[in-house]
């Protein structure tokens, strides 16, 4: 029997369109899928020809490929995983590499790397954006984990993955541990982002500039021949121009009430535990939430109508609205790159931003000539603290930051929700204040909590407490500030 | 020998003070601190007459209290209160209570719960809100946990409470479980957000309308005799009043670098878990993170100096800016409380809300005449599933409405960082609106991932999908759409 080069668990459609996808590159797949046996159809699809090899056990399955074993396991992520990777094992040899090409949290990652290489076995942690599609034809993809599998298993995945524009393969070695995971974590986080700014900018332009949907379609399509061109403002295009059976508009018909899988979430939760600024990718996870209170809305909206102090009804610049959204574009990517700098500090994975940027060039979601952008700035800087330091982003917002302001001053003027774009605006401003009021907060916190602060006229790691309340009375302090 | 009628381990400042409390209202008190030993300072301090009895081993201490004895632990959130309770449970007797006085992180008060009753001890995560002069003189304090501990510690515990306006003490059983740890913790991150919308306010009355450190504590003064009278916003004048050694304003000397000890973050994630829009307590939070950015504010601020887009330098109504606080305060408060709303019903606590805003009423750091409203809101409604949907606080918030989107709008233009206030207004009007553009995220998920999406036209719960990109070019859907 010939051995296949690897193989897929897991046949739902990421899984059947990856090993079709794998097979098409002339590599022999086996496939096995969980539920189902011998004669679920998922399995019988694979039974046509080619070079698939459908097992409808796991033993099988195993036996079926060529040492050392590559085997990508395509599950729900969470105990799924765990489910199989602990049936796969006992079946394994020393140097085989389990695969899971879920959208894993790095932190299950992590473990379930230490676990396998405990066991002789190598493991990888491995992002696959693109969706169904991506899938099939090409996808983003995002592998780290044990370096030692990387060349076993490059040839197969640079084939199946996207080529961006200059040809080159987007998929490139993340770094060890769980921080491709961690990455696609973070790809996502940014594509939450990048969708809820280009729904709010719909709000605008339907509710203040009252354009139908196939003007907006006009407009969307436009943009993208632009700066703005990417993957998602390609398809609002196309979405806003789809017709219902009956004739109407079908995006008017679809329930205003978004789900969400976790990664966003996660996402927000690494920023937190790593510091991070965060509030504009934070208020797209948060404008799901609101979003699936639908009925909560629906009374708000009866208890608050004509009277919440709306102000102004007037239409904004579509070329504003442009700017606004590459300006919000351009912090979303800023906050998404400083959370990975952080984390690639903290878990030493020394990630290779400009590597990044390339690899989200095609196949995935987010993908756009704005990675360009990214890829370069960070080629020219590998250091880089901040995107906005970069020389093409500190240009283009700084052009772009009156127009974006005109626009959010509209929304809050206006009443039309804009939790990005303000978030974005404020991050912004927050960024470029050398001076800020958290003076306030440090007095506050030493005035009811003797927290202590720091003074701007003595060296950094100097605390300070005073007695306030007697201070106010006593005048000058001298005996009263105290160092800690 | 007589014997203790509590004991208190841990004498930081609020230990010590907690001690120095419940001795002051007629208790006898045994106190003993891990560090230090008999000759140490904190220790003797106690040794000067009262009814204290300071111990210098954990052993004498347990055998110095009454049973069933009543033990607080009073260390650092952590592992600390883990050492504590393992060293104590072998010197415990059945129907102890071990009390857990710090800032816990609910889910480990969970846990320890949990092990103790397993051992046959009684466990209690006790909230203590109020900082040092708080425990010295009467806090806030949200007991949770074994419900028989109750009766046996409540004349102590309401008897070192603060006392409400109407004469009632600041300490209520919160109810089972970690609940205590988690309302303390949204009460924190309240007190993030309070905070937070006072800097914003300082900001804007300092950079709009180039007010003085004391026109500011005048304005402050004023207001705190209005509905925004609170312990924060009075505190807030005092410190604007202080003068430093030479005679300046100490509060331009203070280093615009805020820490947080956790809590804040802890909130956000727990609205994260509970999926509760959280976008301003969120801006508070991450507020705090880029005060800590010192360094790259001040490369911002160079790099963006006069090129930021501003476009309006006016100055904004006083008046104006203290019906932005009370909107904005309004929106932290309903953010907070829907958070406890959503995990009371999570964990099965059964919170009374009224309740718990009246044992906020005193004692604690967001004490304010506005706890009065909410807690009549929910007296009226028990079931209120939203503070905006109380008549007081939606007629407030409608009449603030404007002169809130007027400073919003100010502060958007004139680049001043308002990012909680922003996150206030939108958090509204992403509530009132009925029908929102989330109908484009869900077009987009089913575009790129075959998400699916529900129809405004069809009851809820039934998916459609549709081909976007070949019903684009196909014409209308009939045969396209489908029901999965």
């Amino acid at each position: 029997m010939e051995l296949s080069d690897i193989g897929v668990v897991g046949l739902g459609v990421m899984g059947a369109n990856l090993a079709r996808n794998i097979e098409s590159r002339g590599f022999r797949v086996s496939v096995y899928n969980r539920s189902g046996g011998r004669h679920s159809n998922v399995l019988q699809s694979f039974d046509g020809g080619g070079k698939f090899f459908p097992t409808d056990n796991l033993k099988s399955f195993v036996e079926s490929i060529s040492l050392p074993r590559k085997i990508i396991i395509m599950v729900k992520a969470g105990s799924a995983v765990d489910d199989v990777v602990s049936e796969l094992k006992p079946l394994l040899s020393k140097g085989d590499i389990i695969i899971d090409g879920g959208n894993s949290d790095f932190r299950d990652t992590r473990r379930r790397l230490a676990e396998a290489e405990s066991s002789g076995l190598l493991y990888v942690g491995a992002g696959i954006s693109g969706g169904e599609e991506g899938a099939l034809k090409g996808a983003s993809i995002m592998p780290s984990g044990s370096p030692e599998a990387w060349p076993k298993i490059k040839r197969i995945f640079t084939s199946i993955a996207a080529k961006a524009p200059d040809g080159s393969p987007c998929c490139r070695w993340i770094g060890p541990d769980g921080s491709g995971h961690f990455v696609k974590t973070v790809h996502n986080a940014i594509e939450y982002a990048d969708m809820q700014i280009i729904a709010e900018t719909y709000s605008l332009l339907k509710c203040s500039n009252k354009l139908s949907n196939s003007e907006m379609a006009a407009v969307f399509s436009d943009w993208n021949c632009g700066e703005l061109q990417s993957y998602l403002v390609g398809i609002t295009a196309d979405i806003l121009e789809v017709k219902d059976s009956d004739g109407s508009d079908l995006v008017d018909k679809i329930l205003d009430s978004a789900s969400q899988k976790g990664t966003g979430k996660w996402a927000v939760m690494s920023a937190l535990n790593e510091a991070v600024p965060f509030g504009l990718i934070s208020q797209a996870v948060f404008a799901r939430f609101v979003s699936a209170q639908k009925d909560g809305r629906v009374k708000a909206s009866g208890v608050f109508s004509d009277r919440c102090g709306i102000s102004s009804s007037g239409s904004v610049s579509v070329r504003d609205a442009a700017d606004a959204m590459y300006a919000s574009k351009i912090m979303a990517y800023a906050q998404g790159f400083s959370l990975m700098r952080a984390a690639s500090e903290t878990y030493g994975w020394n990630l290779d931003f400009a590597g990044i940027a390339k690899i989200w060039r095609n196949g995935c979601i987010i993908r756009s000539v704005f990675l360009d952008k990214i890829a370069a700035a960070f080629e020219s800087n590998p250091k880089l603290e901040n995107m906005l330091f970069d020389t093409y982003f500190s240009n283009a917002i700084s052009e772009k930051a009156l127009p974006w302001r005109k626009i959010v001053s509209e929304a809050v003027l206006a009443g039309i929700p804009a939790p990005c774009m303000c978030a974005a605006l404020s991050g912004f401003d927050s960024l470029r204040t050398a001076r800020s009021s958290a003076n306030i907060l440090q007095a506050l916190r030493d005035y009811f909590g003797s927290h202590t602060y720091e003074r701007i006229d003595r060296p950094r790691g100097e605390f300070f407490h005073t007695d306030w309340a007697a201070a106010r009375v006593a005048g000058p302090l001298a005996k009263i500030t105290k160092k800690i």
